[in-house]
């Protein structure tokens, strides 16, 4: 009924990422397009293979060095219900070797509706008696513009089932201040009203490290309000997006964890998925590698966050 | 670029509805599970078919009365990828019978990723150069909490394929109001704020009739602001859920019309799927009779939306 899971990884690992699985096919190398595009054609099945084959090689790669990752729907819904599929195998995939799932569905509707969403990505579907998980994620990102009726229905499954769940607090794109910087009348901003809004829902999914299940995204492309929020939302994990590509660097999210270096998971997506591609790395490697640049990319950033904290006993992360 | 071609489809059926489809399979009579059970088990294919059986059979009852569905993305995805195919599947079925289709996915995400929900939900997906729709809804809801960013995206695949969105503004539930109805330093509350985004969104999807491809979604639960917000945002129609189950009625929603009946499509999800679970339709039909109680609902509903509305030559909704 929180992240315990989670941070009980990070510190295992002594790497406090996750791994973005956002897989466009300009992402995935050509012979892995190549074969599957030879066995079901330019297709939606073909694209939703080619996905799978590719983050299972990820996957694969990471799985030893990185706790968790963090699949985004919008990239498997581009292709279909295949590419539907394959989120639904990427997300099983990745808890058989031992990996922490947060689904990055960002989803939201009113009580009855937000149940069905629970259901669907965090719990288990009832079919005529017959009890059966269709996704099953560990952790599911939602937005919480409606209150708290979207919030508590995935409260209860997240109690039910050891599942955690991630609101929008303050996004990391450009255009996240239109609304989330205003401020009301008694000065605070809406992504600190949100804020409290998570701190208040995690009350009911306490873990025995300090954080609640209910976790905030705040991202890294905004550090002063990630300091501002790590000393305001003391049982409220963050979720850290807009490091790498986005423009957001280690010293930027030094400020989302804690004394224990705790606190915070930060993501990165497109760095890891192609860096592959880059020049330095391509001069060098064979397309079929890339899942060994991805672990470069890896170890490269756990190491970069990591040298921005303090250690106790040599460890920056610790319960 | 715009709602044009559902306000026409409402103005030719002179009816202003929309029939929610939610499906659970409680909703579904008890022949069509059992066919699909013992087809395909109890499982999540055996739930997937049933949906689509009972689904098609509620379009074919519908789709010459209502000018248009609202499947909503959840109770696919609580049947997993096999739900979402059905999604899909029932999009296509009420498209060829010539339905509008809002996907009431309520998406939102930064700029990128927002890409490819507007590809999956209403684009084309490109596959090695192949264009293939992924879902090919009409419109999509989505939540506008990430700004601009999050919707310019959409905005483009709209202008290149005809296509709306249905932004939240204030929605149905009764939690709506903890962050909607809070005020900022100038005393507009949230929902104005997300209000007038929507009017700005919209000026690159102006329509003809002089509603913009950008539409609201506010609640049939608030009739007040549902009458301040039509007021104020001329360009901007609105998709009203919250009528029946939920407790609107058809006084609540005449605020959202303008003078010649247009401005707003009321939502009824579950008075539509569960008419023939009635007790007083029980004690007479058979249940393979589901799809004429749903007609029967859909008749009586828009009677009495357009009982409260004034006439022009007879009729309710005018070009």
């Amino acid at each position: 009924m929180s992240f315990d899971r989670m941070i009980e990884k990070i510190v295992e690992l002594q790497n406090p990422t996750v791994a973005g699985l956002d897989p466009k096919l300009a992402f995935i190398p050509e012979y892995i397009k190549n074969e599957a595009f030879a066995k079901y054609g330019k297709t939606l099945d073909g694209a939703a293979a080619a996905i799978l084959e590719y983050n299972k090689g990820l996957i694969d790669a990471l799985y030893d060095i990185v706790p968790a990752i963090k699949p985004q729907a919008a990239y498997y819904e581009m292709y279909g219900w295949q590419g539907v599929k394959t989120l639904a195998e990427t997300i099983a995939y990745a808890q058989e070797k031992g990996m922490f799932v947060m689904t990055d569905g960002k989803r939201n509707d009113i009580g009855a509706t937000m149940e069905a969403y629970a259901t669907a990505h965090l719990g288990t579907t009832d079919v005529a008696g017959e009890k059966i998980e269709a996704f099953g994620a560990d952790a599911l990102t939602v937005n919480g513009y409606l209150g708290s009726d979207g919030i508590n229905p995935l409260v209860k499954v997240c109690q039910e089932k050891d599942k955690g769940i991630i609101v929008l607090v303050k996004t990391s794109n450009p255009s996240s201040g239109e609304l989330q910087d205003m401020k009301f009348e008694d000065e605070r901003t809406v992504y600190n009203v949100m804020g409290e809004m998570c701190e208040k829902w995690g009350e009911a999914l306490p873990g025995k490290y300090g954080y609640s299940g209910v976790a905030a995204v705040v991202g890294a492309t905004y550090p002063a309000m990630l300091t501002e929020l790590r000393a305001k939302l003391t049982k409220t994990f963050f979720l850290v997006p807009g490091y790498g590509a986005q423009g957001g660097g280690a010293a930027d999210v030094a400020g989302a964890f804690d004394e224990n270096g705790l606190g915070a998971i930060i993501n990165s997506s497109r760095a890891i998925m192609t860096a592959w591609q880059k020049d330095a790395w391509k001069a060098e490697h064979d397309e079929k590698d890339y899942a060994l640049a991805a672990r470069a990319e890896a170890i490269r950033m756990r190491d970069e966050i990591a040298a921005y904290l303090p250690k106790k006993n040599g460890k920056a992360f610790n319960l």
